[in-house]
Protein backbone atom coordinates (compact mmCIF):
# COMPACT_ATOMS: atom_id res chain seq x y z
CA UNK A 1 0.00 0.00 0.00
CA UNK A 2 1.50 3.57 -0.99
CA UNK A 3 0.54 6.61 0.45
CA UNK A 4 -0.49 8.32 -2.92
CA UNK A 5 -4.12 9.12 -2.74
CA UNK A 6 -4.86 8.84 -6.12
CA UNK A 7 -4.53 5.14 -8.04
CA UNK A 8 -6.77 5.43 -10.73
CA UNK A 9 -7.27 2.47 -12.94
CA UNK A 10 -6.89 1.98 -16.52
CA UNK A 11 -5.94 0.57 -19.91
CA UNK A 12 -2.62 1.03 -21.74
CA UNK A 13 -3.34 2.52 -25.26
CA UNK A 14 -0.30 3.66 -26.65
CA UNK A 15 3.96 3.59 -25.67
CA UNK A 16 6.25 5.87 -27.39
CA UNK A 17 9.77 5.63 -25.57
CA UNK A 18 13.13 7.67 -26.29
CA UNK A 19 16.76 7.75 -25.38
CA UNK A 20 15.64 8.08 -21.54
CA UNK A 21 12.22 8.84 -21.03
CA UNK A 22 8.75 7.16 -22.30
CA UNK A 23 5.59 8.25 -22.67
CA UNK A 24 2.91 5.99 -21.34
CA UNK A 25 -0.70 7.02 -22.61
CA UNK A 26 -3.57 5.66 -20.63
CA UNK A 27 -7.24 5.32 -21.16
CA UNK A 28 -9.02 6.12 -17.58
CA UNK A 29 -13.00 5.46 -17.59
CA UNK A 30 -13.00 7.06 -21.25
CA UNK A 31 -10.46 9.71 -20.42
CA UNK A 32 -6.68 10.01 -21.63
CA UNK A 33 -4.21 10.00 -18.60
CA UNK A 34 -0.71 10.95 -19.90
CA UNK A 35 2.72 9.43 -17.84
CA UNK A 36 6.20 10.72 -18.51
CA UNK A 37 8.74 7.89 -16.66
CA UNK A 38 11.98 6.76 -17.10
CA UNK A 39 12.25 3.78 -20.14
CA UNK A 40 14.10 1.74 -17.92
CA UNK A 41 10.91 1.64 -16.18
CA UNK A 42 8.55 0.77 -19.01
CA UNK A 43 11.24 -1.84 -19.40
CA UNK A 44 11.42 -3.54 -15.88
CA UNK A 45 7.71 -3.51 -15.50
CA UNK A 46 7.42 -4.76 -19.07
CA UNK A 47 4.79 -2.44 -19.77
CA UNK A 48 2.92 -2.58 -23.39
CA UNK A 49 -0.28 -1.63 -25.15
CA UNK A 50 -3.53 -3.13 -23.63
CA UNK A 51 -2.11 -3.76 -20.03
CA UNK A 52 -4.50 -3.28 -16.99
CA UNK A 53 -2.37 -0.73 -14.83
CA UNK A 54 -3.26 2.20 -12.46
CA UNK A 55 -2.17 5.56 -12.92
CA UNK A 56 -1.11 6.74 -9.64
CA UNK A 57 -0.31 10.28 -8.65
CA UNK A 58 0.84 12.41 -5.19
CA UNK A 59 -2.05 14.23 -4.01
CA UNK A 60 0.74 17.30 -3.64
CA UNK A 61 0.93 16.98 -7.45
CA UNK A 62 -2.70 17.60 -8.45
CA UNK A 63 -3.82 20.82 -9.28
CA UNK A 64 -7.49 22.64 -9.51
CA UNK A 65 -8.68 24.64 -12.53
CA UNK A 66 -12.19 26.32 -12.37
CA UNK B 1 -3.77 26.61 -22.80
CA UNK B 2 -1.55 25.06 -20.34
CA UNK B 3 0.96 22.34 -21.22
CA UNK B 4 0.16 20.03 -18.22
CA UNK B 5 -1.35 16.88 -20.48
CA UNK B 6 -3.76 15.54 -17.83
CA UNK B 7 -7.40 17.92 -17.38
CA UNK B 8 -9.74 15.37 -15.84
CA UNK B 9 -12.86 17.50 -15.05
CA UNK B 10 -14.89 16.70 -12.13
CA UNK B 11 -17.07 18.17 -9.02
CA UNK B 12 -15.84 19.18 -5.90
CA UNK B 13 -17.04 17.16 -3.21
CA UNK B 14 -14.98 18.44 0.03
CA UNK B 15 -12.43 20.69 1.15
CA UNK B 16 -10.49 20.64 4.30
CA UNK B 17 -8.90 23.93 5.28
CA UNK B 18 -5.16 23.91 7.18
CA UNK B 19 -3.25 26.88 8.04
CA UNK B 20 -0.76 26.75 4.85
CA UNK B 21 -2.19 23.97 3.08
CA UNK B 22 -6.16 22.28 1.84
CA UNK B 23 -7.03 19.51 0.72
CA UNK B 24 -9.75 19.64 -1.87
CA UNK B 25 -11.15 15.80 -3.14
CA UNK B 26 -13.29 15.63 -6.20
CA UNK B 27 -15.26 13.41 -8.04
CA UNK B 28 -13.75 12.50 -11.04
CA UNK B 29 -15.72 10.58 -13.64
CA UNK B 30 -16.90 8.15 -10.31
CA UNK B 31 -13.52 8.13 -9.07
CA UNK B 32 -12.30 10.12 -5.86
CA UNK B 33 -8.78 12.66 -6.92
CA UNK B 34 -7.35 14.55 -4.00
CA UNK B 35 -5.56 17.66 -4.41
CA UNK B 36 -3.03 18.78 -1.53
CA UNK B 37 -3.37 22.83 -2.58
CA UNK B 38 -2.51 25.83 -1.07
CA UNK B 39 -5.14 27.47 1.80
CA UNK B 40 -4.38 30.32 -0.34
CA UNK B 41 -5.23 29.56 -3.74
CA UNK B 42 -8.75 27.83 -2.12
CA UNK B 43 -9.75 31.12 -1.28
CA UNK B 44 -8.28 33.16 -3.86
CA UNK B 45 -10.64 31.11 -6.30
CA UNK B 46 -13.58 30.57 -4.14
CA UNK B 47 -13.91 26.92 -4.27
CA UNK B 48 -16.49 25.24 -2.76
CA UNK B 49 -18.61 22.14 -2.91
CA UNK B 50 -20.19 21.03 -6.16
CA UNK B 51 -18.16 23.40 -7.97
CA UNK B 52 -17.21 22.13 -11.72
CA UNK B 53 -13.42 21.70 -12.03
CA UNK B 54 -10.87 19.94 -13.47
CA UNK B 55 -7.59 18.21 -11.66
CA UNK B 56 -4.78 18.81 -13.90
CA UNK B 57 -1.76 16.97 -13.50
CA UNK B 58 1.39 17.58 -15.42
CA UNK B 59 2.56 14.24 -16.69
CA UNK B 60 6.42 13.64 -15.55
CA UNK B 61 4.19 13.41 -12.20
CA UNK B 62 2.17 10.51 -13.27
CA UNK B 63 3.37 6.63 -12.37
CA UNK B 64 1.91 4.00 -13.72
CA UNK B 65 1.09 0.51 -11.40
CA UNK B 66 0.65 -3.16 -12.52
CA UNK C 1 -8.10 29.95 -13.33
CA UNK C 2 -5.87 27.31 -12.20
CA UNK C 3 -4.31 26.72 -8.75
CA UNK C 4 -0.68 27.04 -9.15
CA UNK C 5 0.44 29.87 -7.42
CA UNK C 6 2.97 30.89 -9.98
CA UNK C 7 2.92 32.23 -13.29
CA UNK C 8 5.24 34.29 -14.23
CA UNK C 9 5.00 36.14 -17.79
CA UNK C 10 7.77 35.69 -20.06
CA UNK C 11 8.86 34.76 -23.70
CA UNK C 12 10.36 31.43 -25.55
CA UNK C 13 13.80 32.18 -26.23
CA UNK C 14 14.32 28.24 -27.30
CA UNK C 15 12.93 24.76 -27.68
CA UNK C 16 15.05 21.52 -28.00
CA UNK C 17 12.62 18.42 -29.19
CA UNK C 18 13.70 15.19 -28.08
CA UNK C 19 11.78 11.63 -28.88
CA UNK C 20 9.78 12.00 -25.47
CA UNK C 21 10.36 15.50 -23.82
CA UNK C 22 10.81 18.72 -24.53
CA UNK C 23 12.80 21.29 -22.82
CA UNK C 24 11.58 24.77 -23.26
CA UNK C 25 14.14 28.13 -21.87
CA UNK C 26 12.08 31.02 -21.10
CA UNK C 27 13.27 34.79 -20.65
CA UNK C 28 11.06 36.04 -17.61
CA UNK C 29 12.06 39.35 -16.65
CA UNK C 30 15.58 38.87 -17.68
CA UNK C 31 16.06 35.47 -15.89
CA UNK C 32 16.50 32.33 -17.54
CA UNK C 33 13.29 29.81 -16.74
CA UNK C 34 13.80 26.11 -17.99
CA UNK C 35 10.35 23.65 -18.57
CA UNK C 36 11.20 20.25 -19.30
CA UNK C 37 7.62 19.14 -20.84
CA UNK C 38 6.42 16.81 -23.23
CA UNK C 39 7.17 16.70 -26.87
CA UNK C 40 3.52 16.49 -27.21
CA UNK C 41 2.94 19.29 -25.22
CA UNK C 42 4.70 21.27 -27.57
CA UNK C 43 3.18 20.35 -30.88
CA UNK C 44 -0.28 20.70 -29.46
CA UNK C 45 0.36 23.56 -28.42
CA UNK C 46 2.09 24.88 -31.11
CA UNK C 47 4.78 26.54 -29.11
CA UNK C 48 7.52 28.38 -30.93
CA UNK C 49 10.86 31.08 -30.28
CA UNK C 50 9.09 34.34 -29.59
CA UNK C 51 5.78 33.04 -28.23
CA UNK C 52 4.86 35.08 -25.15
CA UNK C 53 3.86 32.67 -22.85
CA UNK C 54 3.93 32.17 -18.64
CA UNK C 55 5.43 29.31 -16.89
CA UNK C 56 4.00 27.80 -14.23
CA UNK C 57 4.98 26.30 -10.98
CA UNK C 58 2.88 24.62 -8.11
CA UNK C 59 3.66 25.94 -4.79
CA UNK C 60 4.36 23.00 -3.61
CA UNK C 61 7.37 22.43 -5.82
CA UNK C 62 9.35 25.50 -5.13
CA UNK C 63 12.35 25.38 -2.68
CA UNK C 64 14.07 28.29 -0.80
CA UNK C 65 17.83 28.59 -1.40
CA UNK C 66 20.19 30.71 1.36
CA UNK D 1 25.75 23.43 -7.15
CA UNK D 2 22.51 21.50 -7.63
CA UNK D 3 21.09 20.07 -10.97
CA UNK D 4 18.09 22.38 -10.48
CA UNK D 5 17.66 24.82 -13.73
CA UNK D 6 15.84 27.33 -12.25
CA UNK D 7 17.37 29.51 -9.73
CA UNK D 8 15.82 33.06 -9.27
CA UNK D 9 17.13 35.72 -6.81
CA UNK D 10 14.60 37.33 -4.58
CA UNK D 11 13.82 38.44 -1.12
CA UNK D 12 11.21 37.03 1.45
CA UNK D 13 8.20 38.99 1.88
CA UNK D 14 6.01 37.16 4.44
CA UNK D 15 6.07 33.64 6.13
CA UNK D 16 3.06 31.76 7.11
CA UNK D 17 3.57 28.97 9.86
CA UNK D 18 0.68 25.92 9.90
CA UNK D 19 1.83 22.74 11.64
CA UNK D 20 4.13 20.68 9.23
CA UNK D 21 3.65 23.24 6.29
CA UNK D 22 4.52 26.57 5.74
CA UNK D 23 4.07 29.47 3.02
CA UNK D 24 6.96 31.39 2.40
CA UNK D 25 6.18 34.35 -0.10
CA UNK D 26 9.25 36.17 -2.09
CA UNK D 27 9.59 38.83 -4.33
CA UNK D 28 11.49 37.77 -7.34
CA UNK D 29 12.33 40.84 -9.80
CA UNK D 30 8.42 42.11 -9.03
CA UNK D 31 7.11 39.37 -9.29
CA UNK D 32 5.84 37.39 -6.33
CA UNK D 33 6.01 33.62 -5.76
CA UNK D 34 5.76 31.29 -3.79
CA UNK D 35 7.04 28.36 -1.80
CA UNK D 36 5.37 25.39 0.40
CA UNK D 37 7.67 24.12 2.24
CA UNK D 38 7.97 22.08 6.24
CA UNK D 39 7.63 24.53 8.53
CA UNK D 40 11.11 22.61 9.97
CA UNK D 41 12.93 23.71 6.81
CA UNK D 42 11.88 27.17 7.66
CA UNK D 43 13.13 26.94 10.87
CA UNK D 44 16.16 24.89 10.65
CA UNK D 45 17.20 27.40 7.93
CA UNK D 46 16.11 30.05 10.49
CA UNK D 47 13.95 32.04 7.39
CA UNK D 48 12.89 35.36 7.51
CA UNK D 49 11.48 38.13 5.92
CA UNK D 50 13.89 40.37 4.41
CA UNK D 51 16.19 37.41 4.07
CA UNK D 52 18.07 37.66 0.28
CA UNK D 53 16.77 34.16 -1.23
CA UNK D 54 16.51 32.16 -4.41
CA UNK D 55 13.64 30.38 -5.54
CA UNK D 56 14.89 27.05 -6.96
CA UNK D 57 12.50 24.75 -9.34
CA UNK D 58 13.60 21.70 -11.45
CA UNK D 59 12.71 22.16 -15.11
CA UNK D 60 10.66 18.78 -14.70
CA UNK D 61 8.13 21.03 -12.34
CA UNK D 62 7.60 23.53 -14.60
CA UNK D 63 4.74 23.94 -16.96
CA UNK D 64 4.30 26.65 -19.93
CA UNK D 65 0.87 28.53 -20.67
CA UNK D 66 0.22 30.37 -23.50
CA UNK E 1 4.61 -3.05 -8.97
CA UNK E 2 4.90 0.85 -9.47
CA UNK E 3 7.12 2.88 -12.11
CA UNK E 4 9.08 4.90 -9.60
CA UNK E 5 12.35 4.35 -9.31
CA UNK E 6 13.04 4.67 -5.73
CA UNK E 7 12.26 2.57 -3.26
CA UNK E 8 14.51 2.81 -0.16
CA UNK E 9 13.71 0.11 2.74
CA UNK E 10 13.45 2.37 6.36
CA UNK E 11 11.71 2.32 9.72
CA UNK E 12 9.55 5.65 10.55
CA UNK E 13 11.41 7.61 13.40
CA UNK E 14 8.38 10.22 14.25
CA UNK E 15 5.16 11.41 12.66
CA UNK E 16 3.90 15.23 12.93
CA UNK E 17 0.51 15.42 12.10
CA UNK E 18 -1.14 18.76 10.74
CA UNK E 19 -4.53 19.31 9.87
CA UNK E 20 -4.13 18.69 6.19
CA UNK E 21 -0.32 17.48 6.34
CA UNK E 22 1.82 15.34 8.08
CA UNK E 23 5.64 14.96 8.36
CA UNK E 24 7.05 11.34 8.49
CA UNK E 25 10.65 10.73 9.43
CA UNK E 26 12.14 7.83 8.40
CA UNK E 27 15.57 6.47 9.11
CA UNK E 28 17.00 4.73 5.60
CA UNK E 29 19.94 2.80 6.46
CA UNK E 30 21.15 5.73 9.10
CA UNK E 31 20.18 8.72 6.87
CA UNK E 32 17.10 10.67 7.73
CA UNK E 33 14.10 10.72 4.80
CA UNK E 34 11.14 13.04 5.30
CA UNK E 35 8.31 12.73 3.75
CA UNK E 36 5.44 15.04 3.84
CA UNK E 37 2.49 13.32 2.75
CA UNK E 38 -1.61 13.98 3.63
CA UNK E 39 -2.66 13.23 7.30
CA UNK E 40 -5.51 11.23 5.72
CA UNK E 41 -2.85 8.76 4.16
CA UNK E 42 -1.14 8.43 7.33
CA UNK E 43 -4.88 7.38 8.92
CA UNK E 44 -5.74 5.31 6.09
CA UNK E 45 -2.35 3.60 6.33
CA UNK E 46 -2.15 3.20 9.89
CA UNK E 47 1.36 4.61 9.67
CA UNK E 48 2.98 4.66 13.22
CA UNK E 49 6.28 4.95 14.76
CA UNK E 50 8.38 1.58 14.08
CA UNK E 51 6.81 0.70 11.17
CA UNK E 52 8.98 -1.00 8.58
CA UNK E 53 8.63 0.98 5.54
CA UNK E 54 9.88 2.13 1.90
CA UNK E 55 10.56 5.65 1.11
CA UNK E 56 8.94 6.13 -2.77
CA UNK E 57 10.17 8.84 -4.79
CA UNK E 58 9.85 9.64 -8.30
CA UNK E 59 13.21 9.71 -10.55
CA UNK E 60 11.99 12.84 -11.90
CA UNK E 61 11.65 14.70 -8.75
CA UNK E 62 15.64 13.55 -7.65
CA UNK E 63 18.12 16.61 -7.96
CA UNK E 64 21.87 15.94 -8.16
CA UNK E 65 24.19 18.26 -6.31
CA UNK E 66 28.05 18.58 -6.11
CA UNK F 1 21.31 26.01 1.96
CA UNK F 2 18.40 24.61 0.46
CA UNK F 3 15.24 23.81 2.14
CA UNK F 4 15.08 20.17 0.87
CA UNK F 5 14.95 17.93 3.50
CA UNK F 6 16.81 14.92 1.74
CA UNK F 7 20.26 15.38 0.88
CA UNK F 8 21.71 11.97 1.00
CA UNK F 9 25.21 11.02 -0.08
CA UNK F 10 26.69 8.95 -3.36
CA UNK F 11 28.24 8.31 -5.67
CA UNK F 12 27.27 8.22 -9.96
CA UNK F 13 27.41 4.83 -11.24
CA UNK F 14 26.81 5.49 -14.44
CA UNK F 15 24.54 8.37 -16.63
CA UNK F 16 22.62 7.76 -19.73
CA UNK F 17 22.17 11.08 -22.23
CA UNK F 18 18.79 11.55 -24.11
CA UNK F 19 18.28 14.55 -26.08
CA UNK F 20 16.76 16.47 -23.61
CA UNK F 21 16.98 14.04 -20.32
CA UNK F 22 19.68 12.27 -18.49
CA UNK F 23 19.32 9.38 -15.92
CA UNK F 24 22.15 9.59 -13.62
CA UNK F 25 22.29 6.24 -11.11
CA UNK F 26 23.90 7.07 -7.97
CA UNK F 27 24.70 4.10 -5.10
CA UNK F 28 23.87 5.48 -1.65
CA UNK F 29 25.12 3.63 0.92
CA UNK F 30 24.32 0.46 -1.03
CA UNK F 31 21.47 1.14 -2.25
CA UNK F 32 20.54 2.83 -6.01
CA UNK F 33 18.60 5.94 -6.32
CA UNK F 34 18.12 7.08 -10.11
CA UNK F 35 17.55 10.72 -10.83
CA UNK F 36 16.05 12.18 -14.34
CA UNK F 37 17.36 15.51 -14.42
CA UNK F 38 17.91 17.25 -18.16
CA UNK F 39 20.90 16.42 -20.24
CA UNK F 40 22.00 20.00 -20.13
CA UNK F 41 22.51 20.06 -16.29
CA UNK F 42 24.75 17.03 -16.44
CA UNK F 43 26.68 18.93 -19.20
CA UNK F 44 26.50 22.45 -17.42
CA UNK F 45 27.71 20.35 -13.70
CA UNK F 46 30.40 18.38 -15.64
CA UNK F 47 28.91 14.96 -14.03
CA UNK F 48 30.45 11.52 -14.62
CA UNK F 49 30.63 7.92 -13.39
CA UNK F 50 32.25 8.14 -10.07
CA UNK F 51 31.81 11.57 -8.55
CA UNK F 52 30.73 12.21 -5.30
CA UNK F 53 27.50 14.10 -4.84
CA UNK F 54 24.23 14.36 -2.75
CA UNK F 55 20.99 13.39 -4.46
CA UNK F 56 18.31 15.75 -2.97
CA UNK F 57 14.87 15.16 -2.75
CA UNK F 58 11.95 17.95 -1.35
CA UNK F 59 9.72 16.38 1.42
CA UNK F 60 6.60 17.13 -0.76
CA UNK F 61 7.92 14.38 -3.43
CA UNK F 62 8.67 11.46 -1.27
CA UNK F 63 5.80 9.16 -0.33
CA UNK F 64 5.71 5.87 1.85
CA UNK F 65 5.02 3.00 1.37
CA UNK F 66 3.83 -0.30 3.58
Amino acid sequence: MISARNQLPGTIKSITLGAVMAEVVMDVGGAEVVAAITRNSVEAMGLKEGDSVQAVVKATEVMVQK
